[in-house]
């Protein structure tokens, strides 16, 4: 069972909006070696997982698997950013947006020639389930051979292999929206590396200097360096609401990346607050609500909601339940000695 | 940021292994309008949302798509238990599993008839990210078009869709495992069937006798007619840690389904104990490890962790913040008015 | 423009269903080397056509592509035959069919062993565009290269492939109306080898001894046999309304199939009258019409049409052109010198 | 069975060459909400129909599919125009193009940096079956639930998503001949809105203000407002060549888009002529004739066509039946009371 | 460039045709971890690969790809040799192959109910480039980062995997002609997995016990053992036909399979004679020659080819080199210090 | 079984980086009419060949198939050499491309907007097995329908579109590097028609003037014309060690491309020595050494090779066999009458 929050993993720096940045990090959401891969390839090896002695390294799937369910969400809001406005990319304004095809005006003329044109046409300046080629996400991608050392090699390799792509697509681009999101993510990945290098550390391997790869010197990427400094390529959080999660039990030690650092666990980071709701574009009939239906729209945000749940923390009454515990409270109950 | 518990949303009841049933169930997972398809639907939508004023069809967006991880977990569990052990399929023992290829045994040949033969070859008797066809799941599934009506349109459809082919798969099998499932989903997509109907009606629609889709009666599925007892086709989950979600400003009055009851919003149901980790498969290699290796894992698992963080309800303790709060508790701080 | 009556092209032979017989047609509707394909390839080459003074090689793919459409109106009819009312298969009739899940019934177990579960699960007992393996039709398949020699290279090949396909199809199954489609399009793919063979000899190809492929023997084949004695391989059809097809000029002469006859062109077979539409399989939720619904789709077959224009050979009073000619008299008007 | 006439739906306005809007009209051809689909979505679901009763559904959907095989003619017809003849795109000269390779020319490098390489390396300066990412139609588009409710459902998002479709490809381009086609269409479009938004009315949903999607201002698209003060967004034509299609039945009364118009059905629109045959590109080797195979080719087209069928409206004598009334009188006889 | 002789690399033992045990081979031909992917991405990264100074690391690569050429051709010709004849498998003789569709006989019946029907629909009995679920093969596979630990990481997880899934397949049939290639490729996957392990030792890793995936005890596979005890996993081929392979300088030392021992590099395996060219199967018009078309192909095989180049070893005569060395002297010579 | 020699089958020229050539060759490496599929193609037909009397055409497409793994060696390392430096492309320097990432430089921008992002971010700038759309090389490309007949018209048209698609490329580009294997494979494409339309001779089929396709005039390719007059258009090659090759008895006599000359057989062309090892990339962290790794890897480039084994030619000393004959050796032996 998940829950959500409506917080963002690392704050994504404003930027003049940038089609191709954005086209370049579909890879990052949608790609081979992407987060919607890496989320689903540790979910379902963590659904299959087998051992029961092995638990800590089934937890660990679990807590890396939904963490990369908020990098879907970082990535796909920072794509969505980037795109959102775009036709006034580098400050063109020969069309008149507001008015499309008023008097010939061509205000997407810009999706002819640039990125993937289904940015503009198939969606409505947002994100896509697909790699920076425009292909779609697959099924394919993931890989769980139910054989746990092979699943850790891998799971090793997608992680380095995704971090490799993440510093190229940093030097291909110096737009700051971009490279908040890179920046964090090419640290995290790290901490991932270090994981699943742990776990195999724990089966007896000893990696000498390979790790980290790519072979990577921080002060190269300045935003990195800030993220390595305080020592996020060395943490692993569970993201988990309850006291099950042991993953802790795998990551701790000294880091395989030989940086000097020690591995620890948290339960998530702070997070920032959610970025506001993207305006409409009428250029692109999104969301497309004409003043009739935009007033029916409005009457719905202003009702008060009754019957909505309460907060976990709040006094607890009742929903869900009858014993004024509320939801979590009982599963609380439900796992304290 | 989303967060996991390690409990199931409803219980999986045991039955016989029953590869069949398991392929079946496939579809509902990874297929066109299976659990995989809406939960990225959802979320895509939800991430690329237009409309600062209709927050409240954002939020609904959010809750049903984060729920949709959830059915991915369960129907992923569900296969996964009834694929697992099944070379005892229907009784048959006439090889000895735990000797793979020993005098020329072959404990795995009923995976050259049966079903999916991935399930045995490329994964470990587990779930896969395909359909009942074996076609992996595909990125080109999400439906977004940037534009509300249409969305929601879209997403009235899906839901009918899907609850059709599980009513539809009901009927190819009493596996009770399977059935389990099956009925529980049948019932939640018949109230995501209501949320989207219901945000059609709030944009000026009237569905009179069209809904819900199927036209079902509950009686002739015993175990769906006792969850519509319990109202669960009528009731929407925020899955959400925060106060922000305000679906239930659309998820209110009376059922589209003209059922006669009315429809309300909680945070999440109580769920069930997570089932424990499946075992050991020698004839797959599964989890692979030999003496040796499993007492490298044994040892990491008696370890204690100290590092690990607090859970959310405990005395906090400054897990990624130094101020004694939590990370949780920062946001209830930030959100609280 | 495109023009459609209400008449099967070949008569689709009463017979048990047949799911296997029924997904092996699939490679036939939408297999590599099927129907959809060679419909959408001649048609592409036919938009695509260079060369004024070839309009008879243009015409020619004009007529073969409007004849496959209608072959894949048959196909797929005949398919949706032998899947209609499978559960019914081979005399089975464990469950009670008419009340689907009641009590435990499981009408449609049949789907989970047999053939292409996505014809119970996706569809409802009809024909989908897939091959034999489930896999979809694709545009990869359609040969367009624009150069006439090519084009005529690789359609007489996928002409004889299609019909080497059948024939290995015929020998699989001898459910009476798989092979009556079957045998019909056999002569048919024979008559389209000619065409394209006969084209080839217009450019100074000599086949001797080469054709047909594969090398048949017709009185192998009964039901063949009989179509081959009315000499359909080797008559064309223009399916053209009008006079402006000019296919004749490269269909005519002796035929390249070295079988004495003599290549002639008509304007279209008589067919047969309609099948009846397929009634309700409530197993399937198909068409999921309840008593209500019902009763509101009758009082719509049940209304006069004032509004419909008139059939082209009856008095023609002024629908869509105010002159009492009717359409297609003002096309003749057109085009007649 | 389906006829053909050399005449096009609408014309298309000559212009300059621009394969940028011929790429991006490809998603219109061969895209997931393209003419290719919604052609075989209908048609599928006429040739699975379930329901005797139901039959001007039925008709309707074999009839909407029947105008759809003339709109992937149009748009393959206008994208082929619109790359036609593009070496020369935007007065570029540089190159001698009628001497490929020549002297080291390189008259179609322009295709190294425009839109899709395809349209220059695979095919001929032609329509290719694939959308304007290049990723070619699937089968897997079809969309066909066998439950009336949700194909109707599906039907009318599917129109609505085309037509938004094709109003923001309007917005990227001002290329006359792009925008005639894309005009015409977003008309016929919202024609077929109407008709299944009303077959859904005649199940008894109201639409109120949701209709139509996208909330357009026909005023912003000059060529669409002419198109709509003709009422062609009113109008369903049968397509049919016989008197059993029921259509008119179901697309009757007010227009569910509020517009004030009333439905009404036709037999088909007068259409234009055909445009030319393209030229010889001798860049593409197409079609490629040299001297010796072009004078092959003009001796054919020199020949008479003796063995023709004769049109449907000119003395009928005997083809394909003997008795002097031509196949079509034959099918009028076999159909008239 | 590349050379082939008309020899196997192992011995295909004969049994029975089995299509169940062919299909499920096909997983080890074209699935995503089969021989043609190896084979490609071992050739791709040495056609990429960068650094002067890794020549043998390059070359190590070069030699196993060629390696896995031979692998494709082994395995292809095992499944050949297991479809074909099939429709006589376990003993059927109800139809009379000799005369298909003669008086109703349906000799490829057994098609429609077995593993893949495109072995006899698509191909005549033979083998197929995809996958155990029919999956056509893709380039997406090829995994070639540029990156020279992660391809070597990578290269080790596939072999790996390879050989788990070949251990599997061992367990899923006994038919000897399948199991004589699968033992040998169990074999020659570890020696592959030594050799990247042994350039990832070069790169400073101590593998200690993890080796070899999956723990597999060659004693419960007889045939297995017997080419274990021949140290054929611990020996690199270089098939290469000049001295400038260096892939020995990585592939020697201890193993680290931990299982004593010693690595070492030779030219190539002896193999053994090619196996006849299958028989005709009149049941699939394969090859399809009627008598006419026989007597002119036999005409060909009994020619005297006087111009056929010489062999390597044979006294050199000018083979397109007028020296009288022969082209692969001339090799010789340029590479000869 | 196959071998390799470090020698490249055609000289590739040096000139500028250059991506944009580079993405178009892909089509000829991955597409579907490219050297891939060729090979495969012919290699498949091979293996599931059928009829003993048709040996010497079996080995024709041996022939081929084996000279097509060289040719895809020769591509790839053809577009490697062309993508390779390509950020300096067209003498572009913006950024300092050795320090990548550092003070906000760029070095990789160039892949935001030319050609196949995924050449920059997949792979590190080197080849990939993908068409000039990106789209991945597909086994659904290979046709083998066992019937000799097809396979060798097939084969032909192949040929012909693959020589048809390089004319086209080579209007495309002057790049020298790319012209220069462009020009060789039109030639040896050629001599690939002249392969399948001679073995369709022997079967009867009399080509008159329709050969070449296309109809080119080698005079407009001046690099084609010189490798014209050498007749490489006109000679086979084996690529066989042994004696056992029987093409040569199809291969020969006049020319099917009417251009006077005759056709004749050798083992193999001499080719050129390899090219050397690409440098590094720092800006693709590839092959991603640092100082540490690379001493590791000079350790091993450093080594003797004791253990490798013996070239062919040299004193056979025992290498695999024990019997100082070398492997080929015996081979020689085993086949020598």
């Amino acid at each position: 069972m998940f829950f959500h929050v409506q917080r963002m993993l690392n704050e994504i720096t404003p930027d003049e909006p940038d089609p191709a940045a954005a086209n370049a990090l579909q890879e990052v959401l949608g790609g081979q070696f992407g987060e919607m891969r890496t989320m689903f390839q540790y979910l379902f090896q963590s659904f299959n997982f087998r051992g029961p002695t092995a638990k800590p390294f089934r937890d660990l799937l679990y807590g890396v698997g939904t963490e990369e369910i908020g990098h879907v969400e970082l990535i796909a809001s920072t794509i969505a950013q980037l795109v959102d406005g775009s036709p006034r990319y580098q400050g063109k304004k020969t069309d008149p947006i507001d008015q499309p095809g008023a008097g010939g005006a061509t205000p997407l003329d810009l999706a002819l020639d640039h990125s993937n044109i289904h940015h503009y046409l198939v969606g409505a300046q947002g994100a896509l389930p697909v790699d920076a080629q425009g292909d779609p996400w697959t099924g394919k991608y993931v890989y769980d051979s139910g054989n746990l050392p092979l699943n850790l090699l891998y799971n090793l390799m997608l992680e380095s292999t995704g971090r490799l792509q993440k510093c190229r697509l940093y030097e291909m681009t110096d737009n700051k929206t971009a490279r908040s999101t890179l920046s964090y993510l090419i640290v995290r990945d790290q901490a991932h590396e270090n994981a699943y290098a742990k776990a195999l550390e724990a089966l007896g391997v000893k990696w000498n200097k390979l790790l980290p790869i790519p072979k990577t010197n921080a002060e190269r990427f300045p935003e990195v360096a800030k993220l390595v400094e305080q020592g996020l390529q060395s943490k692993q959080y569970t993201f988990s609401l309850d006291q099950l999660n042991e993953a802790g039990k795998v990551f701790q030690g000294a880091s395989p990346s030989n940086d000097g650092t020690t591995l620890s666990t948290e339960q998530a980071p702070e997070g920032v607050p959610f970025p506001g709701i993207a305006v409409e574009r009428p250029e692109e009939f999104g969301p497309g609500l004409d003043p009739e239906l935009l007033a029916l729209v409005q009457a719905t945000a202003e009702m008060e909601i009754a019957e909505a749940g309460q907060p976990i923390w709040g006094p607890a009454n009742g929903n869900g339940s009858g014993d004024g515990k509320g939801v979590l409270g009982k599963i609380k109950d439900a796992i304290t000695p």
